[in-house]
């Protein structure tokens, strides 16, 4: 029977206790939430939904179309304007998501004859980005320079190096200047991917290549989400404006797909402008990090230092972590909870997301919640 | 240098004059609409611009996680609810774009040792997934169930067919009964993308694969998109509850992808809503498309007859198509120009999309500037 496959998964799944199941939220959750990626806690803030609400009522419930026959609307220029102004680059190019971006920057920038090198660590996405691309793939060790030069130096011709910036997982930053300078020595571009950068590293939350100098450069391209400090939906392409073009004339994720919704480009400008408007967000959303992490710690737990606003709980198991996560829920606490087959190392744990809008008391109470529910 | 190589990319295309660019557009457009793709005149519809400002407020701007981790709203499984209702399909499970359905619903599908037989006039995003998937992929003729059979034929275990319903590039239907048929004499699964079916084809716009009995088969798995009929943004994967559920676990645009922004997700149950009581809107679309269709037949145009929304009308080369859809823009009219790299069969020409809300005077309007332009 077609399909019949699927169920023997299912029963492995079972036994081993790792089904995932969706749990719906209502709009005003009871639970502590350390679990979305709000970092700045934009997403609720009501210049950001009354700029979605509006975008709506101006410009229609969709784009209607593809960015390169309807799907472009002025509203989507202004964003792309002034998110490149922001992060240092020359253009930008909105997604639909920070997953299509992805993979069109990877898949554009790695044609046929080309090398690309990536991170061991990298996000999905950019996984995807490189199975896709024409050019051949070397995955090099986790956050390691000096694997992506030798990795560089067994090749002639186009090559990038892919990597992201906060990786998402353990919340750990990668060598972004020294990844930056072996790309050089071979002429080789650098792409990164920020999603966990932006609105919390850098000056103001311009991001990571922001703060490693490298915003503006002519060999460095960068992607971000608009679904995270930004508070709304989609991605984005950051990089010379040769580069957004050639995205645009052979990015498939770009021409194939149906242009951001107006409502999500509306509240991400507006989230923008606020972030623009009060940088100091940025710094608390680290400072939440830094406490979290130094009372977990204190706490007896194996916390990983925060690089960014992600705080990961290294736990014993994948059954342990589940059963961890589904404890802190039953104690009001949301906490991600990370396990193999999601996680590229093999290591489960608990991640914990630091917003800016979090308070000492509720710091304090997420430290408690976590503590007594350790397995 | 890094990207050196885009120059050269770059020129030669323009030295082809098939660069693209982007235009944006105002939110009042002075242009007729016969591009886009808001079949049923939904996107500007208020009850949907303002069900997608009243969830952005309700909910926030963003979904702010993953759907297993903080992404899945009540408002999204209210609106999967619904939506497989709607079309017949026990199940369903929603996402950023249709691009990210297809592609999980083809690398879920076609596990390691799987065949998928690809219809050679796919859309980009089915081809991107089956060329992300572990199972092998046979690309087999247009619109051919004998060719799928054949291909079938060759291999054992698991095997899916994929096609289109209705061909985005020249608005033909695919042979669904048939391709149903030769599936199940192999115990193959059928994947099916009802982007340009849904609110179109079927009783009331529930689809082709409903028009063709296949609703609820459970060995047929559709994709739809928010972004067209349903004048919003986003996909969906339609199906039997056990491949849901596989979705869940396995696909990958599913777990590693931010949700639905709340506001899409919104507009797409408002306009949803408003087919169910409105089921003329789908049958108006096709009239508007037949009679598109006759007249520029009759004008001695070489449109395409339609199976759904799309017309076609074919264009003597690249650059003809390019500088035809540019002399209709001058004269007022948006319309689609499809031509080489984007078309799978090379065949250069205009896209047309008949909207319901189309008037007689539009229609003439639009045949009248499309044969005074013509090359």
């Amino acid at each position: 029977m077609a399909f019949g496959w699927i169920d023997e998964q299912a029963e492995s799944r079972r036994s081993a206790g790792l089904v995932r199941t969706l749990r719906p939220r209502p709009a005003e959750s009871p639970l502590l939430d350390l679990a979305s990626n709000d970092y700045l806690g934009l997403a609720r803030h009501p210049d950001v939904t009354e700029a979605a609400a509006r975008a709506a009522r101006t410009w229609g419930g969709g784009a209607t179309g593809s960015r390169l026959v309807t799907g472009t609307t002025e509203l989507h220029t202004e964003l792309e304007r002034e998110l490149a102004a922001f992060c240092g680059f020359e253009a930008a190019l909105v997604f639909s998501s920070g997953y299509a971006a992805n993979l069109a920057a990877v898949t554009a920038l790695a044609p046929h004859g080309s090398l690309i090198v990536s991170d061991a660590g990298n996000h999905a996405s950019l996984i995807d980005g490189c199975r896709l691309a024409r050019g051949a793939t070397q995955v090099v060790a986790h956050a390691d320079p000096e694997a992506v030069r030798k990795a560089l130096r067994t090749h002639d011709g186009p090559a990038v190096a892919v990597s992201d910036t906060v990786f998402s997982v353990d919340g750990d930053a990668a060598p972004l200047a020294a990844l930056a300078g072996v790309c050089r020595e071979r002429g080789a571009g650098l792409v990164v991917d920020d999603a966990h950068g932006l609105g919390v590293l850098g000056d103001g939350g311009r991001g990571a290549p922001y703060a490693a100098g490298l915003a503006g450069a002519d060999d460095v391209v960068v992607t971000v989400t608009l679904s995270k400090s930004l508070g709304s939906q989609g991605g984005a392409v950051l990089g010379p404006a040769r580069v957004i073009g050639q995205l645009v004339n052979a990015a498939r994720t770009f021409i194939f797909d149906t242009g951001l919704a107006p409502a999500a480009a509306g509240a991400a400008l507006a989230a923008l402008r606020l972030l623009r408007g009060e940088p100091e967000r940025a710094a608390r959303a680290r400072a939440v990090a830094g406490e979290l992490h130094t009372r977990l710690t204190a706490a007896g737990l194996a916390a990983v230092r925060p690089d960014a606003a992600v705080v990961s709980v290294r736990a014993p198991s994948p059954e342990s972590a589940v059963r961890w996560a589904a404890d802190c829920r039953a104690e009001g606490l949301a906490v991600g909870c990370f396990r193999p087959p999601s996680v590229p190392d093999g290591i489960s744990r608990l991640r914990l997301t630091a917003r800016a809008d979090l308070s000492g008391d509720q710091i304090e109470r997420a430290v408690r919640v976590i503590g007594d529910t350790r397995p």
